[in-house]
């Protein structure tokens, strides 16, 4: 049996500090005074993004590790910061642990923060902690992006094309698969092997943020508009569109939906996890049209599938998408939903 | 009857964005898209901050009003850039919900955040929400200081000698009141009037941030090293030691005791009060020991009570009282613990 709770506030807050310390670049003054000193170059511009994982609504304790939990609670945040177009560069930490959380659990979390920080060149500078109810983790990340080179949300223009990175609905599917829910359908495959399933709630558990892509479609001034999908693609494009005042169709063959949703619930359900099932952490973006060919030749160089998924359409065209007979319908209507009624 | 949470995370978020619209100064990019945009300016260090406030732990959510509250979440942090000597300039949010929180609540703390950033020109850049078992409030604020005039808590030497500004106790006693706990002792005196009462509550529920002290402190290079009281002067100060490697001695007879704290519980519960309370969000802070005359002019044009309570020493000589008669005693045990076994 693990050891319940016994640390105290302070001794918390030296563990994680003993985890950050070897991580690269240090601030000026890090963990340990009222705040952290950061030196940012001159003729930068400053990135904020904030998000916050709780149990029970973003993740269930006993369905990860802590150091999976640390690791994710940071990447969600640097996929906020890629899909600006900039360069992590420090974060500070909050955690609430209910009085059941094991030490190891709680070294855990911070472990996989310094791990996910370390190999992205990310500072750990401050952070606080507290008893709660439920376990939460709620990461701050500070980036860095060249002055007016920040891709926003709201750039894209009718004849604009619509591009994905990567694939759709594997983490998704690992959630499907945690939870034992599935919608009413087919279910799980009986052909599924037992590798496809830990590859998806993998995917699940432990995102990879698209820093890389981000940066070099808000270095290039490529991407006109961009927003990571973290809720999925039925509720990020009208958050896109919402924003530059368009519309848009996708093209439903054109989705990248990932071998591991089809392979374990089917084509139907892949592409509903592809249109609606969030955590994918994948970047969509837009372009002009002329520049297809540098679209492809970045996705060459970064080694990553970059799909062109649909077009950006006058705000009446509303939001819809279009099947290989011309057929279109709309989006599916919502995905997540913190508050549920 | 208040009307239970029918808020979806969108409604919070756009109500959150149109309070944060009117506080200037306001940021390149800010409420609605994958991270905030600033603009810093070159030459200046960056401050970060996070304090987290929970309920049941830091707070309890019958006691106070949302828009208390949401000044409180600031307030606490406003304090710790000040304990640096910086700017504060810009704050992200992150907000948990219980199911059974009202609207009208939830927009309380909205209001409360906006109109104390709206006070100290703080800009409302982002925010996260989310639903969770008990209400949390996390604000990570960012401040500037001038390059190389940060004050930290390491600073202090021997002989320097050690100042608090304001009052001290007046919160803890406020607590005491809302919680209907005192220790044992004289508990409540009956010469305590209401409006005691009201005013220690009132200290305790809306602390008031000493910006300007901390910010003359830093720019006049005056302050050797600084804390802020958020934990009593019985936790905060061996902080401050620890990391200065210094002992200290404090005059019993020169603390700053909050008259409310005296009135309300008399002399011997106020000096406990004083010691060891906590939220007073008071700064502490070390200057040399003949810059006694800057400290009074300072303390006179910033119309602000600052104390000389006693003395930094070498290490060895601990931390420790002297009263009138000469009589040494170490501190009082611990304060404030979230972890308590």
């Amino acid at each position: 049996m693990a050891r319940p709770l016994a640390l105290t506030e302070q001794t918390f807050i030296d563990f994680f500090a003993r985890c950050a310390r070897p991580v690269r670049p240090r601030p000026a003054v890090g963990i340990g005074d009222d705040a952290a000193v950061l030196d940012l170059p001159p003729r930068s511009q400053t990135l904020v993004t904030t998000d916050l994982l709780t149990d029970g609504v973003h993740f269930h304790a006993e369905w990860t590790t802590g150091a999976l939990l640390g690791r994710k609670a940071l990447a969600v945040n640097l996929s906020d910061i890629a899909a600006m177009g900039g360069q992590p560069h420090s974060c500070v930490v909050a955690v609430g642990f209910p009085r059941s959380t094991t030490v190891a659990y709680t070294r855990g979390i911070a472990r996989g923060l310094a791990d996910m920080a370390r190999s992205h060149k990310v500072a750990l500078v401050g952070g606080d902690t507290c008893a709660a109810r439920a376990l939460f983790v709620n990461v701050t990340l500070i980036g860095l992006v060249e002055k007016g080179k920040a891709v926003t949300r709201s750039g894209a223009r009718p004849g604009d094309h619509l591009y994905v990175t990567g694939t759709l609905g594997a983490s998704a599917a690992g959630l499907s698969l945690l939870s034992g829910r599935s919608r009413p359908g087919p279910g799980i495959r009986p052909t599924a092997s037992p590798s496809c399933r830990r590859r998806a709630i993998r995917a699940h558990l432990d995102p990879r943020p698209r820093c890389a892509a981000g940066r070099a479609l808000g270095l290039t001034g490529l991407a006109t508009s961009m927003i990571d999908l973290s809720d999925g693609l039925a509720q990020d494009l009208p958050r896109l569109c919402a924003a530059s005042s368009v519309g848009a169709v996708i093209s439903r063959s054109a989705l990248p939906i990932d071998r591991l949703a089809t392979a374990l619930f089917g084509p139907d359900e892949a592409l509903h996890l592809a249109l609606c099932g969030g955590e994918d952490y994948e970047l969509l973006f837009t372009a002009r049209p002329d520049c297809d060919p540098m679209v492809t030749a970045l996705a060459r160089r970064l080694n990553l599938p970059i799909h062109r998924i649909g077009q950006i359409l006058p705000r009446r065209a509303a939001i819809r998408t279009v099947d290989n007979k011309g057929r279109y319908r709309s989006l599916p209507a919502g995905a997540f939903e913190h508050f549920p009624r």
